[in-house]
């Protein structure tokens, strides 16, 4: 499958390269074509590997992923381009932090959520939230931690979950739990008020939530 | 030993009796002294257990636990009144939940909790956050849910966390998150936005969250 794949960062390089390595070609894109650490990218992750301007990579994708700085989230959609993304899937994958404080807070939170504000901005794009509850390694590996555990997704429509779920289980998760609609955002970015503290107290971003269930 | 137990719903309900079950000495707080349900507790409940106003439940306790509403949390705690709370550990088990919308949302969030307002408005008061983050029954019987599985608890005062440290495993607990200083209410009150995602999908209120860590 063809993925635009948002956001040259450390989530975004991530989930790219494990894209490629499970069979997708993907376009990287940020706010310049030609941006180094895409150029970079790009030259070790092969002929299925390829980078350009946001727009670039949405007009590219058949799934697109939105793992720009969660801030600037809404203004990197933009740019991206409305008409490249409708009828499309949209993940998205990034947290409203706000740290300018000095501690952590969210920039929606509450009665909103980042992944409602991109649904809304974008009525046309099949927007699917997942993969923010955990740290950048554990989503692309998660046999990196012991036994089961959870990855999320919430969003309207459930065909663009089901394409999402089958990307997840590439990556090897066994267990994803589907919360519900796009309003189902807000508690998935507000675990990571919960997720700070479990950071700070724990030595590394190796650990991840599992719902534990009566099961009869 | 001599529990004050603010709150006669369901949650401060269930913890009384299983306090009055693992050995101490409950006084049930409500507004007024002789309220139907407390009196029909006492009366279920034997020597051990007794009720009154607030301020006689928060009198009477070495240890107090907020179980009221946490809208009217801060008021409860007022008619409590801050002499019988001076040096004494104050649970906190309320969460700040608003369902006048028709939806949960949070009366406090993201930058502040009600287990920091609490502090501020009782600083003498050696204030614990815990067990907010489950339903009642799996609060007081966490063998209802299979394996481990974990409650949290977070305060400023390390003392105050070891006593309610002690109860939680008198309710059979094994694995307790020390998440940090009062701060960290944040985050989790912030897990009852998340909670209800799951509570919406589950078809009752019997699960959990663990936090599975890479080991080695």
């Amino acid at each position: 499958m063809k993925i635009g794949m948002l956001g040259t960062g450390l989530v975004g390089m991530n989930l790219a390269t494990k894209l490629v390595q499970t069979g997708h070609e993907v376009k990287i894109g940020a706010r310049t074509k030609g941006k180094k650490e895409a150029v970079d990218w790009v030259n070790k992750n092969g002929p299925k590997a390829s980078e350009g301007t946001f727009a670039d990579a949405a007009a590219f994708g058949d799934i697109i992923f939105n793992c720009t700085n969660g801030q600037h989230s809404l203004d990197a959609l933009k740019l991206a381009g409305e008409n490249n993304m409708n009828g499309k899937v949209l993940v998205d994958v990034a947290n409203p932090l706000d740290f300018s404080t000095g501690e952590l807070r969210l920039t929606v939170c509450n009665t909103d959520s980042l992944g409602e504000q991109i649904q809304r901005a974008f009525p046309n794009a099949r927007v699917v939230k997942s993969l923010n509850t955990m740290g950048s390694d554990v989503q692309v590996n998660p046999s990196l931690l012991p036994g089961d555990h959870d990855v999320f997704l919430c969003g309207n429509d459930q065909k663009a979950k089901d394409q999402v779920t089958e990307i997840l289980r590439s990556f090897g998760w066994k267990s994803i739990i589907d919360t519900g609609d796009i309003k189902s955002a807000r508690g998935m970015e507000a675990l990571l008020l919960f997720w700070i503290s479990l950071m700070k107290k724990f030595p590394n971003e190796y650990f991840n939530y599992k719902i534990v269930r009566k099961t009869r």
